[in-house]
């Protein structure tokens, strides 16, 4: 194989970019100078290298405990339960939750052979149950608003609840700047029950 | 910069991948085995380090001359002048043309800082000149069908032809399985410029 397909077979394996498009990637690194995609090269490298998942929150770091965990001034009775790593950017990046972080590794799905067991929820109980000392009083689940990310979120909430911990889940409902004329049924039914005074 | 940062600021330099898709990218490749990430990485390496544009054509190869250039089966009378070695691919795909190539690096574009030397085309009227002994019968223009592209199809027909070297340019209409409905103007003009009896 030439190392030209062989390029642009790795990049078709990422999400969302097809064989063409990966042959356009392929040609355009070809074009820049050697420094930039030997940095790029260097990127991928080191990210596999430097970058693992924190003990103690499953966060990917390259310190352990991450600098979430090991952050003095984040509050560390509130936990919010995250699908994937990259959901714990997306709420920093808004900046209002002070607490800690636990990524459970995906969703529920029975359909795809993933049960309670496959996702880090042991690893969950373990730092919101009696041994841990009582600190942690809630735990936010931020799943995904689908059916498997709403069915982790039940489960959850059975789980933890014996422990005497609040469980509470995001807020359902409109889309900031977004239009209703183009929200979907179940938004809207969503919005009008989680409802509030003005 | 973290490892992170520093590979999702690499792609998002790459055409057409914004911060959010970069972002999106490298958590994807972090949650894929180490090993597929390291194949990435190799496949960058080896596309620097062995590909190169072939010294007769400008295709980029890793031998030289290149596969096509060293193929004693393709017809040396014709060759197809092209913008970008890419187009080569496209061109290949189509599987009809059997003579050889020659990439310009780009079209002439004054606005851009592009003029005629700028581009491969004293290397192109040296393979069609009398030095190379009247091998070449015809030039095909395969430039952009862009404003661009058209000027340097009309200025590489000016200087080609003192040769006695017969210059043409890829038909202009309709896309194959393009909608008239959908088809522009300028295209349909085209088109019925163009038009052939059944």
């Amino acid at each position: 194989m030439s190392a030209i397909e062989e390029l642009t077979g790795e990049l078709a394996r990422l999400p969302g970019i097809g064989r063409k498009t990966a042959l356009r990637l392929t040609y355009h690194l070809l074009k820049r100078p050697a420094a930039d995609v030997a940095r790029l090269a260097r990127a991928l490298e080191r990210v596999v290298e430097c970058v693992h998942p924190c003990n103690d929150c499953g966060n990917l770091t390259e310190q352990d405990p991450c600098d979430v965990c090991a952050n003095p001034r984040r509050d560390r009775s509130a936990i919010c339960v995250v699908e994937e790593a990259s959901d714990i950017v997306a709420i920093e990046r808004a900046g209002e939750f002070r607490g800690l972080y636990h990524v459970l590794g995906g969703h529920i799905s029975p359909l795809d052979g993933v049960g309670p067991d496959e996702l880090r929820i042991a690893a969950l109980l373990q730092r919101v149950g009696p041994a841990s000392g009582g600190v942690v009083r809630e735990v936010i689940v931020a799943t995904n608003p689908s059916v498997e990310g709403e069915a982790t979120a039940v489960y959850l909430q059975r789980v933890i609840r014996p422990y005497g911990v609040r469980v509470t889940r995001l807020a359902r409902g409109l889309p900031v700047g977004g239009d209703l004329e183009y929200a979907d049924g179940v938004t809207i039914a969503q919005a009008l029950a989680g409802r509030r005074d003005v």
